[in-house]
């Protein structure tokens, strides 16, 4: 089959990738489309040491799920973390945090770049059919952003103020906004800027910011910078959610995370469930939708990604047009 | 009056200092009984810009309350912030974090080592007559190992490691020994876990540790060697409670923060009310206590109290034997 390959950080189409095979409980899944996320980027300036098919954002349909063949012609998205089943955060229920797992497109598993995927039919859930292929693809850095306030239940009349504008930060905004919260988000460039104001979601410049103002905070733009901004905004005994991963280790003042009494929560994956449902009842993310393009240009859909204030890059991964 | 003045790095025995005056809402106290803490000995080092009477763990009695004078005779122990009432934290119900609060012998408001204090009347709780001084002397520290459960509440059957067997970590462990946990302290110090196997608690040396076992971790060493020891014995989505300050910044991965959904809770001041029922149940700090010595000889109590494994020296401040 054709798909997107990474190796030694060099990325290039294939077309000699064999089809996968599904193992027990899994199911064969062909890609419909398939979204770029700042992972990927990440993956390829190697930060983490992966070499297969990256992509873990996807919306396609079962075509063989030996377990369930009632399953074929299901429209899905995934659950990107594959966890053993053994260990003991598994036996304790956060197969998430499997300390075995394979990750679709990021660890030990091949993703959604290429024609198929395998993934677990534990992980598949079926998309209802007013979700359109566009919205549904977003439906795991959704997912993502909606693991907020299951960590960090949201009072009605807080002040929530989102650092970072790119892709995850609007769709935190978007996770947010009519919330009966004091909503407000820091965006850099004319075009998040523009996205937020049509979602009738308040944004700020850096300069901008009150200090020691916001009840909580949530750090989506994985630098540095945004790390110290999203600290400086926090009020005393105010929670700080770190929603990016970052390049390098940062030096913090744990002393004034004691006298302040901050809480700090990292925060990964989320409710797939959740996700969806919000996507029935109308949360839309493809104004988010910024290019494209077909697998046979994956390399130049990553280049386009990788553009400061660049939001999401999609990739049709079949014959679906 | 007689008292211990700190200025420069230097703590000097003067005699000459002026009974304090109460202001409105204010109470005079005869301190009876303080007790030497670590932030006692980092002002001493200059960590904080303090110059007067440090000393903030006290029992006391009354013997002027203007406003009150029915409490006049009253034996008490003595909340330490002094709020202003009126910036936004105090507005919105947290004094603690008063932006201008005063410390009674850490900011702006002389402390505890004096024949006599000040303090508003409103941070004064009575102490119930079956607890001996002894044991009230040890409410403020008790009272921040309290503020534990109240930020992260503890449920039966999880794993709490306390990380560090010192004044605070002891009384930490005396807190939620019983408590249908399983709990164990790590120990660097032979009276340190004499104390502990006396008040049936586990222990273990910094060998001992098992790494990513653990829900709850509480640091309480105040060194970047025991925060990185916690980090370590912390299990994936666990909770990682910060109550001592640190003499410098530490580096973090907040990428493993991110990855593993770490949440780090800055702790600090307690619940008083809880910490005097607590005493009066009979949780008996007194085995800590491993020298008294009169006011007139507090700067020999400094330098016992500075001694490697020390536990908690008291100062008796007035002619009360």
């Amino acid at each position: 089959m054709r798909g997107l390959w990474l190796e030694d950080r060099q990325l290039r189409l294939r077309e000699d990738l064999p089809i996968p095979v599904p193992g027990p409980g899994e199911a064969l899944v062909r890609v419909r489309l398939a979204g770029i996320c700042a992972t990927d980027l990440e993956l390829r300036q190697g930060y983490y040491p992966f070499a297969g098919i990256p992509g873990h954002e996807f919306v396609g349909e079962i075509t063989a799920a030996p377990d369930q063949p009632g399953r074929c012609g299901e429209r899905v998205v995934g659950e990107i973390n594959l966890p053993c089943g053994h260990c003991p955060p598994c036996q304790a229920g956060r197969g998430n945090h499997c300390e075995r797992r394979r990750v679709l497109g990021i660890k030990d598993h091949d993703g959604a770049f290429a024609e198929y995927l395998v993934l677990p039919l534990a992980n598949l859930h079926a998309v209802p059919d007013t979700i359109p292929d566009e919205a549904a693809v977003f439906c795991e850095p959704l997912a993502a952003a909606l693991r907020i306030p299951e960590q960090r239940p949201i009072r009605a009349g807080e002040g929530v103020l989102v650092v970072g504008a790119g892709r995850l930060g609007q769709l935190i905004a978007l996770s947010l906004a009519g919330g009966g919260h004091e909503l407000q988000v820091v965006a850099r460039h004319p075009r998040q800027r523009a996205l937020l104001e049509a979602a009738g979601i308040a944004w700020t410049g850096e300069d901008g910011v009150a200090a020691g103002a916001w009840d909580l905070v949530i750090e989506a733009s994985g630098t540095p910078a945004g790390f110290e901004l999203a600290r400086r905004a926090l009020r005393a005994a105010g929670t700080l959610i770190l929603k990016s991963t970052y390049a390098s280790r940062a030096e913090i003042d744990l002393s004034r995370l004691v006298v302040d009494e901050i809480t700090l929560i990292g925060s990964r994956c989320g409710p797939f469930v959740t996700a969806l449902e919000r996507l029935r009842l109308g949360l839309d993310p493809r104004p988010l939708i910024d290019g494209r393009y077909p697998l046979a240009q994956a390399v130049a859909a990553f280049a386009e990604a990788a553009r400061p204030g660049a939001l999401k890059t999609l990739i049709t991964c079949g014959d679906w047009d």
